[in-house]
């Protein structure tokens, strides 16, 4: 069914604040529905230390390589990782990835702006099934440690143990009480 | 009475997301009134497929364009139409107009911010009467898509037909259900 | 017990919208208990003319020296002020602080953003004991003004006269009103 | 024989520093050759006060349209004039352009890179017969003008007034004194 | 010997206008050498059709992984690619590397001012070993390419064919006829 | 005679690189002649371990502090220091310096783009008498370290022994040799 979309590169974007489940699983089915190789935007790349973008690009990037090895190893030679940072326009944010990166034909996002942008310069866009979004975004996660809920469920336990290292969980709390 | 304002270049800045009724009964009184020349500025012409600002400096150009072409023809030759990028400083704002412009001597705008920025740089402003605003605004406009209601009665048939070509109910609508 | 804090050069990160007491109580106290010498960083420089930024940096040096020199004389010769513009990462901004200014090893703040920042790049952080803080923030005396409440207990009698001259009020109340 | 490229909007960018015989004569070959509407692009319109780009896009503005109303009257309702700042990217200035301006489908220029950038883009480019360009262009004006040789046959007489009411020449030879 | 830099995650910054053997034969010296893994940074990622940068980060990015696995296939799975683009402030370089990243903790490069930067930030440099740099840098190459003469001994056959077909030479020469 | 132009606040530009006596000549002469009180400004604070620029701001901030209090004490308390980021529109320079900074109402600079930018926004300009200025610039200082020459009378004994623990002439050297 998927044959003819055979051979095609693309591209996944994503904030991964933090990397969980959600992601792994998409990123496996987009390489086992839609494209032989994977280009993983990291957005947002110069934020970090605000509510929406916690981390670093280069945290997201070190606990997304390692959620990778671990739980899709055999995948991983057919991905490469890019932090991106935004740009002012988001009419000119396709035309800057397609400076950036390889050439690619197809992208893999549930993201509505992120669909809309691409399909308005002409792209095939796939949405990869939800892996209980409801629970497992990183909106939710963000959220649940805020408000001292559960959320280490969306996350496999070596990559909360990272988190924990980096201080993820009081880095939010404290970011919570506002600037100014 | 207005006679002494006449021999003036004035600007009318604004955003146009979407042009409406409201622009062309302000631009002609503009002309009627207080200026012998408009030059009229496409605000945040770096911003689209955002909420704000859904339509691109260029779709609101040929928009605007045709609505003043239909609506406001006998005008046309004292019009100007230039797009101009934000800056991040308001306080420069005024200036940087100064420097992308052909000297002007007033403004014509209804915006609280337009009209405290040029009155700082000791500019006169005027405030053209309101159009129905409660319904005309391009907030009330992009409101009444995303919610479905009525809106068509705040553009020319024309430009609705545009409008729809472009997409831009649709844009609207996937814009409001968010960035992840 | 503060005797081994001494020696040491200071920054003290704010955006002084207005400058008020408790800047006073604060930078006092930092100089009386942390450190020798201090740089008071107005923030947020590029910014004016905005609800959360109503003053030019040229405006808020100008209140804030005249507010020192009243208030806090004696001190005035262990002070630097210096504007600096906001970058768009908060990860970047302690570094492009070291690169601005002349070494500093320790920071004055109760902001809690500021505070993890600096602890992130390993920075002594002191927390000045707090002035009515309920009552003389920035945000509450902004607050105050558009709700035409009391605020003028917060500021020295001389510094009301000032933003009344420069028509404080009446730009916060205006900008109040919205940009569009 | 160019009657199949008629219906065309075409774009004309340019520095214009300053407008002189060899723009209007470009421009009229276009809407008589080429375009049936022509956007004259200002370009680099944040420079100024350089020895480049020593007249702000607002005194180039005012300066081509005055040329354009004495030289090219006929035309001028086929002529947009649009200030546009550079942006750090070549890459992306075609799709920039694009972006900003009403939908046009071809370029008339003489610049090498001008002329690269369009045709990688995808665009028909026209060269502009050459008028005297060995002695009629910017760089000449403005090198003829810092060696103190002759240059006012360039530009029409009421054009090198305005220039001398700026000041143009005097303020190129200082900026040629150099910055430190 | 070089035991003790084993377990390392070194950067290689280069700007690949185009990649070359030079290139190859330092990655592999720093995979042999100095580091377990190697993140080669495509720098100067915003620029392009320059005669400083003439390929855009995605033709160079393209080119340098197929330049690797035709020459350095063994290494591959120990090498990221990512492209990063300049700031304005050369003090920051290095810290805004560690922000985008995952950890390092060395350099390999021969450039001067990189290993100025990185020096001054604290990191171990290494130089790799010239490869007929006289006659195989990217500047040789260009100048090369530009005047005429002979270069394609620096490049393996396959990569002289795609930047055929990407019009390298052509758009090189182009460039050099400069922007006015 | 300067009696007329007391109780000024002037402002007197510069890039610092390094601080010298030329600079505490025009200072002194400036508070003695011109001006009351004087805001020095570092300009282009945003660039350093470049050819033309290789101090950081806060390097040549505490540099010029030192000079000052050595050569310079009892005109301290009549000086401020400012660090200040070049923006990329020379006229509107100063507008941004009069957003930034204190009011002020003239300038002190030897800088014929300083003097033309500041005579443009209607300031009176003042020319510091030279002070050896064919041997004493930091131009003719960057040279004399690159090119091995005598430098050292231009700077104090105690400024010579901080550079050299900055390693200023060691960067200067290794900058001269270029960025590939």
């Amino acid at each position: 069914m998927f044959g003819c979309m055979k051979l095609k590169r693309g591209v996944f974007p994503g904030r991964f604040q933090p990397p969980h489940y959600g992601h792994v699983k998409a990123i496996k089915w987009a390489l086992d529905k839609v494209a032989d190789e994977l280009i993983v935007i990291i957005g947002s790349a110069q934020d970090s230390f605000s509510l929406k973008n916690p981390l670093t690009a280069g945290e997201r990037f070190t606990l997304l390589r390692k959620l990778l090895v671990n739980e899709a190893g055999s995948y991983l030679h057919r991905i490469s990782i890019v932090p991106v940072m935004d740009i002012n326009s988001n009419k000119q944010w396709v035309r800057y990835l397609e400076m950036l990166l390889p050439p690619f034909n197809t992208v893999i996002s549930g993201n509505p702006l992120v669909q809309l942008l691409f399909e308005d310069s002409g792209y095939e866009v796939y949405t990869p099934p939800m892996f209980s979004r409801s629970k497992c975004s990183g909106t939710y996660i963000r959220k649940a440690i805020i408000e001292g809920s559960q959320w280490e469920d969306c996350v496999p336990e070596t990559i909360v143990e990272d988190l924990n290292k980096m201080g993820f969980a009081e880095r939010l709390k404290r970011l919570s009480r506002g600037d100014e």
